[in-house]
């Protein structure tokens, strides 16, 4: 059972098959977002902040936070985002770049046991990113690709992430803090994507015994009603054993899809979360009414 | 791989892991439906014929007929609910009564191969209806609970589905012509019964190679916001091997989960049903750029 540990200063977040899902908030990303990254590159961090704020009250568990801006310092500017992000909230982070410089910038200001997204299984990312890991004590997204690309072929994904685990632990750093993504292809592009992932899933946790995540919304790309495709999609996964993932948890879908997954695995318990999330309004005096329907006291069969 | 074939007088349905998830109406079942009971009583149709069409127009694959109406001749009700739902559409049935004349009445109507809904483990029964089956060559609905209850051990539930999978092979059913329902606990009484169920799934799968279904709203009773974990539930229940289900049709979030699921099962060819369904109108002019965006041609990475 392996247990992924990350931290802020104030708080912990256990990453694991006997936890409730992990959601990542992805907002905090200029990628595609041309008014944010033009705020960032200015120093303006109003909507970051609302960014934060925002997805932490939707139930974001850690909040993936990236500077990636053209031309820009992004060093300086995902340490200074970071620095900002952890006065506001007390959730634990992912750092998010593909530029090394900017990972180790992050890591020196962060407070905690930071998720560094990501290595992937190139021979130079591998022996860039995983001193770093080593070094300020993190964990890391594992990205199953490597210099010849993304294969179609899972088990080939399968191998790259298992080199990945033990090259991290040939530095020194536990599987437990290796936490795989498997890559989602879209599956309006490849009719396979779905089944593919799902074994990948299953097989990361019964043969390498590590977490996962993934950047959810990729699976519905280019499809009509992309929420409840993803909501599905994010409840699948985790049946399969899938313990976080990437995404936005202001869409109403598929924190429901999240929050479902957690009733149906038994790690909500007395599907506490659910409840008060979605209970009605109980009228003027039915409280106790309203709890005792809750616990399925009342057997009867119901139609709906 | 089990294929269970079912059909009408018009039209075959195959129920099996390559295929959609075949969606059983539930409506036409007065139990709980106390206006519905006393029409059929009565001799009025009416309200049957409107869900016989509704549930199929909403995408029911097949649909089931029961008439459990106290006090009433159930045999001669079944029949004639039958025949009529018969005229109307060309569906395959689900002939669903705990009375084994009403089985028989039924089946004596049906034009085509029926599923009868259903046996259980207990021995009285397994010598009344399977004798039945194998007379009208049906396939039938395996409950997994016997004279000692239903069991909260699904090893338990799993011997019993295993022992009459073996005596309807005894009286010359294939096993193919045997749909196991594991049975579905609320979770609101029982936190493991979630996990339980996706486990039965899989093992009924994969042990056994039997199709499987249940009744699938009984996982949300007595929580708020039903729907949705029915949705997460269904989703997950066909991501584990689950074949088909009784439900409402009439629910767009139970269906939008089983659709999701065939997209990400890949049952569902060029994600084709799930585009027709829920594709906005295009603009004037602009059908191409839609289809080609549908099929995930255009691989920008796009934030939603």
């Amino acid at each position: 059972m392996s247990r992924t540990v990350v931290s802020s200063h104030k708080k912990t977040v256990i990453i694991g098959f006997d936890q409730p899902f992990c959601v990542i908030g992805e907002r905090i990303n200029p990628t595609g977002r041309k008014k944010l990254a033009a705020e960032m590159a200015a120093g303006d961090y109003s909507t970051v902040e609302r960014d934060a704020l925002a997805q932490v009250a939707a139930g974001a568990a850690m909040l993936d936070v990236n500077a990636g801006i053209p031309l820009a310092d992004e060093p300086a500017i995902l340490a200074e985002t970071i620095k900002l992000v952890q006065s506001l909230t007390d959730v634990p982070l992912s750092i998010d770049s593909s530029i090394v410089a900017a990972l180790e910038s992050g890591l020196s200001v962060y407070q905690g046991k930071a998720l560094v997204n990501s290595v992937t299984g190139e021979e130079e990312r591998l022996e860039q990113v995983l001193p770093l890991i080593k070094k300020y004590g993190a964990a890391v997204v594992a990205i199953s690709n490597d210099e010849t690309g993304i294969s179609e072929d899972p088990d080939v994904r399968f191998e790259v992430a298992k080199k990945i685990v033990e090259r991290a632990q040939d530095h020194g750093i536990p599987k437990e803090d290796v936490v795989v993504d498997p890559l989602v292809m879209p599956i309006g592009a490849m009719g396979t994507a779905g089944r593919q992932v799902f074994a990948l899933v299953r097989r990361l946790r019964d043969e390498l015994g590590v977490n996962t995540t993934c950047g959810a919304s990729n699976i519905s790309f280019g499809l009509p009603n992309r929420h409840a495709l993803n909501q599905a999609f994010l409840a699948m996964a985790a049946g399969a054993g899938m313990t976080s993932a990437i995404l936005n948890p202001l869409h109403d879908e598929e924190m429901a899809g999240v929050m479902a997954a957690n009733v149906l695995n038994g790690v909500d318990a007395n599907c506490g979360r659910w409840i008060r999330k979605y209970r009605e309004p109980a009228p003027e005096g039915s409280a106790a009414e309203s709890a005792a329907s809750a616990r399925g006291e009342r057997r009867r069969r119901r139609a709906v």
